[in-house]
């Protein structure tokens, strides 16, 4: 009986996965269903039970995939934080690992394809960057009470610029084969981060 | 005579017409080259002529209409820049003017899309980052000469952060309906750019 009720919720995830794997290497427009249940090894039937078209199931990956990403490479790491320094080789290690398949690769791929012209999914999509900018905004936040962020630093706006120039990163890093170069900008984003340092 | 001789460069800019509005509102996947043929009034055969497939078309569109558009929005208007006031109202304004469908819009679209899955296509938009880049940087490396860009700083590394700031931000202004909220990433990336002026 525990078995039976399982298996709705087993093709759930596997459907899950399959969109996962599409969305996050070829886009909203370049993935179709028929490849995605393939992948799967489902039938359409199986597919629509769950999710009645391509759009429930983009709403379902954002939620149920790349949010819960997202949260694992920039949210849960920053409750520990408790110093600059500890935030500025985070974002190192973020900027060094990004990867044209990875969760912030996906989800500014997809923003940039369809946020502004699909209201559901754009919504979607602003919740998780909201949930990333929050986080960043509460390190910032405790560090100004802690002491080793500026007084006069606004943690919601450095939170902003902070998010958007790890999308373009992700953005412009996939058009720049030279490592070298794709290291330039971060340099310049590293010596910014100092400068919210408490004096 | 002449007239005849015309022609067939009259058809190449129909056809990049038509291209230009569909891949900057769909991206790569989501255009097909019938809508491209029906919105110039085409046959097949005369887009074949001059583009023999879709990639052929989508550099021509990257090296004959997207990079003149970033020339136009960022390059050109960098060689009249004398002060770092004036290049913070000029990013103000660029922040301030960006839409879903401009070019800088549409540059990270398609570098988020394909950039790292297609090396033709990736090498063109790679031109494209290195030219704004540079122009960028040659600001910078002016303002260093004539005194209003402090000494310590890095032309090449800023200009690239400064590039990815503005894809990042085209990308998530896309996600975020509130003006509000788009507005504090600027307003932080306003504060970094005051941070490079000389003391």
């Amino acid at each position: 009986m525990n078995q039976r009720k399982k298996q709705p919720e087993q093709t759930r995830k596997v459907i899950l996965d399959a969109a996962d794997y599409e969305f996050s290497l070829q886009g909203y427009s370049g993935s179709g269903l028929n490849g995605i249940i393939s992948r799967a090894g489902l039938t359409k039937g199986a597919l629509f039970h769950h999710f009645p078209d391509k759009r429930a199931l983009a709403k379902g990956w954002i939620e149920e995939r790349l949010a819960p990403a997202i949260d694992a490479l920039w949210i849960t790491p920053l409750d520990v934080m408790d110093s600059l320094d500890f935030f500025r080789n985070f974002c190192r290690e973020r900027f060094t690992g990004l990867q044209p398949d990875d969760a912030v690769s996906a989800l500014s791929a997809v923003t940039a394809e369809l946020a502004a012209r699909d209201e559901v999914l754009g919504e979607a999509l602003e919740d998780v960057f909201t949930t990333w900018r929050a986080a960043v905004a509460g390190l910032l936040e405790r560090g100004k009470s802690s002491g080793w962020i500026h007084p006069s630093i606004q943690p919601a706006n450095e939170a902003a610029l902070i998010v958007a120039a790890f999308v373009g990163f992700s953005v412009t890093a996939q058009a720049t084969r030279d490592p070298e170069i794709r290291r330039l900008a971060f340099t310049a984003l590293d010596a910014y981060l100092e400068t919210l340092r408490a004096q």
